[in-house]
């Protein structure tokens, strides 16, 4: 897999987001973001779909066995045949490989249910690798272990799934959560945030979802 | 929380699916089914949504924070303000106090990451007290322990995840599992059947995903 000198390489001018190949952004939020980004990467069959829309992606990676042909990409096209992880992954380590710490992932879910619950898995996978937050029609999520802040807004609706369970502390949270030990269970769904800003505190990764509105 | 005698009760005839409150179905499969259901259960707030296409829904289930109190429904109203659950949860659970064993879920994917996620994980916790299927549009997603088999068709996509690890073999489709040990990396995501059916068994409870088409 090609390693670029990322010092010399504007392709990866930062902001850098992938747009893997769930159903397409729809809303403000995720619209924002694809306007706005430097280096857009597409993992294989999304850059169809950007392209349909007259848009193209400085990058794309994958196994090459959903792109249209047809297309004339003149980016970087970085074929990687490996069979033993997804597109999306190839485009996560990618980046990993190139010393990128943050990324935006666009298209992560819908249409495929099965994709959509593994992109959900590989924040768990990567968090301790790359600052990843995924930003859906609804949500900004990103995986945390340990304490950290949050900017935020009054109403602000803050979801918490660990990977299996976890002890949580929160603060700026209307249901405080003192040293509780949350599972998949869904009870930790539809928290608001009390204000401009709330933290929590976990010892196992877990799931932060912040809703847009 | 209300238990009716089945036996005597029509409004559970079945089959019996329940409506929950994410993206509306839009594709054949499960508007089949819904067309089809003598018994639907709306959770809540997507009674709304039935209403607004001029359809009604036999029961109602849920903590009755969403449903407009316009409608005048003239089916079973089962409120249930139990916090510690979802109205997804509460509708499940009502079944099976009913001695209902066999259900059909619709419209438990999209819209809210969060519920989409939470609701995934309801397969696993419910599977060993009722057979429940989550048709969407795109899959038929149930939760699996030991041997079973599966009718099918070549060229179906079949997909498996794991609640964590699983010791899995598979009959009848493309890429064999022998015994092998699974994880949520995606690399048991798309696999074929081969044929008219496929059987698989493993040691920990997963998750199959078959594609509609």
């Amino acid at each position: 897999m090609l390693i670029l000198p990322v010092s010399k390489n504007k392709i990866l001018k930062e902001p850098i987001a992938i747009l893997a190949n769930g159903s397409f952004p729809r809303k403000k939020e995720p619209l924002e973001i694809l306007n706005n980004v430097c280096t857009l990467i597409c993992t294989d069959g999304s850059a169809n779909t950007l392209i349909a829309k007259n848009l193209s992606p400085q990058v794309i990676i994958g196994d090459m066995d959903s792109i249209n042909n047809k297309f004339q990409f003149k980016g970087l096209k970085i074929p990687d045949y490996n069979k033993n992880n997804t597109d999306l992954e190839k485009a996560i380590e990618w980046l990993i490989m190139n010393k990128i710490y943050k990324v935006t992932l666009l298209g992560a879910t819908g249409n495929r249910d099965d994709m959509t619950l593994v992109n959900y898995f590989l924040l768990f996978k990567y968090f301790n690798e790359i600052d990843i937050t995924m930003i859906t029609d609804f949500f900004s999520i990103s995986c945390n272990l340990g304490k950290k802040s949050f900017n935020s807004f009054k109403g602000q609706t803050v979801s918490i799934l660990p990977k299996k369970n976890s002890i949580v502390s929160s603060k700026g949270l209307k249901f405080t959560l003192n040293n509780e030990r949350i599972s998949q269970d869904g009870k930790t769904l539809s928290n608001l945030s009390n204000g401009k800003s709330f933290s929590i505190n976990c010892d196992e990764p877990i799931l932060i979802f912040r809703s847009h509105t």
